[in-house]
């Protein structure tokens, strides 16, 4: 198991936004005009980075895909699959940003579950949720030569720290952690969809002084 | 050691990759006019890095440069040794290519090597070697801050690929893996230099669609 | 603790070496125009990223801020306090390049106090010095889409070479660790100040045939 089995939902949702990612990411490849092998790396990349990352700072070893390393030909096929359909996608964005919303709430909790079950500090928790959740996208953006879009979207990373905190709150009222990360996917989700919607932004800094 | 004693030969041609590796790092160093210790330093990370990785992916510690820092001095040197030499080298550039064909395949089977001594699945065993084979270019592309060629050149993940699975291939006919490990890398290198003599092409995904 | 406690001396200097480190951050956060989650994640990135890969590659576990998480709260704060004082901090420039080379020596010793500490080869030493202290700029600088300044810049690399070099070298006449540490801070500072003040610069390698 790469996190541990709170709940069959979240595991089928981690299949989903797995599936979501990578298609996302073909997209970014194919704006890089990439072939297929790049589209097929950068979707392995794009999905399974942030959960990488987070399991090499915790010291969280195997990591999920030598444990499982079919993910890496579901998320590697799914990008390559992606490329037939794609003059399609367009007609799809709303649904395709409605699963990389799930993607990034579930990648979320999934983090804090793991930064959980080691007994890490609260902060570590959220740290680790926000890694898991942001990171792929982070590591996409590089790829593709671009100043990652996460420094500068629309509450991608703030809906990530609020369901992290989400996560930890709501035990505290008595609620078992399965209940928490549910509600915390729930509220994370909810929040994502309305700052999509209403086009919220976190305010930008702006310095112009001292070029280098 | 940094990987199983299968072969001095591989011991040997491992020694001519990473000096192959530092030296074309070195001039990826010089289009980006880099001082001195930054041609060092992207010689280290280019000829070193998908090993690092790869290690650091598979818990495998202590890392070969950690545990052989000579590595170090050869790759960092050798990258300082091409300043002089580098006007020479546009004469010397199939040489070089065929060196740097070379690296690949045996970077990708000692990342095979490695991973099969952990026991680990066979999808993991390809993925390590096509880490360890191709991670270092990709490392040096996105420090002078280009879309990793990888993503875009002739067969050279598929080279990867391809070596991995001629490693996992050859065993199954009851032949011993330092064979298999010979003939995967032979194969691999025929492949690569009939790309590069034919200029095959993996086909491109390109979308132009949805623009961020 | 995240390092042998030789001396409070460095542990003061290290809260203001990332402070300072988290604080220029923000700065070029700022000149890409990042919101201010990114602002609050480069600092921490920036500051912290150095030491965290080069414990990743030493196994040196667990990270300085899974084990002390106020460190992502200060070097975070820090950077999103800079917002609001970033028109003043033009003139205080020659105050922050100062900072800045403070960090630059403390983060080297510490990275080689801590691979001392695990007994790992004089080479690595050094490395592991270099590693922390020029790796969070080197991160700083891919996610804002630009060739590192590591690579280009004045004496910036050398400098933290020069500081794990006389960190070895001190001990051989007999003295502590702990002096040795102050010496190689106050030695390699110097030869910092003196490189900015001087404009001193590592010779660079131009090369501009054979464009890929």
């Amino acid at each position: 198991m790469i996190f541990p089995p709170t709940s069959d939902i979240i595991h089928i949702l981690y299949f989903v936004a797995i599936v979501a990612e990578a298609m996302t990411a073909a997209l970014a490849a194919g704006r890089r005009e990439m072939d297929w092998i790049g589209v097929f790396l950068l979707g392995c990349i794009t999905a399974l980075g942030g959960g990488t990352v987070r399991d090499v700072f915790l010291n969280h070893y195997p990591l999920s895909w030598v444990e499982n390393p079919s993910y890496l030909l579901v998320t590697g096929l799914s990008a390559l699959a992606t490329i037939p359909i794609a003059r399609y996608m367009y007609h799809l964005r709303k649904m395709f940003l409605f699963l990389d919303a799930i993607g990034l709430v579930v990648f979320t909790v999934i983090g804090c579950q793991i930064a959980s079950s080691l007994n890490l500090p609260l902060i570590v928790v959220v740290a680790a949720g926000v890694l898991t959740g942001c990171l792929g996208g982070v590591l996409r953006d590089i790829l593709c030569n671009e100043v990652p879009l996460l420094f500068r979207s629309e509450l991608y990373a703030t809906v990530s720290v609020f369901t992290g905190l989400i996560y930890l709150i709501v035990p505290l009222v008595g609620v078992s952690h399965a209940i928490s990360s549910l509600v915390a996917m729930a509220l994370g989700l909810m929040l994502r969809l309305l700052a999509i919607r209403f086009n919220w932004c976190v305010p930008t800094f702006v310095y112009t002084k001292d070029p280098r």
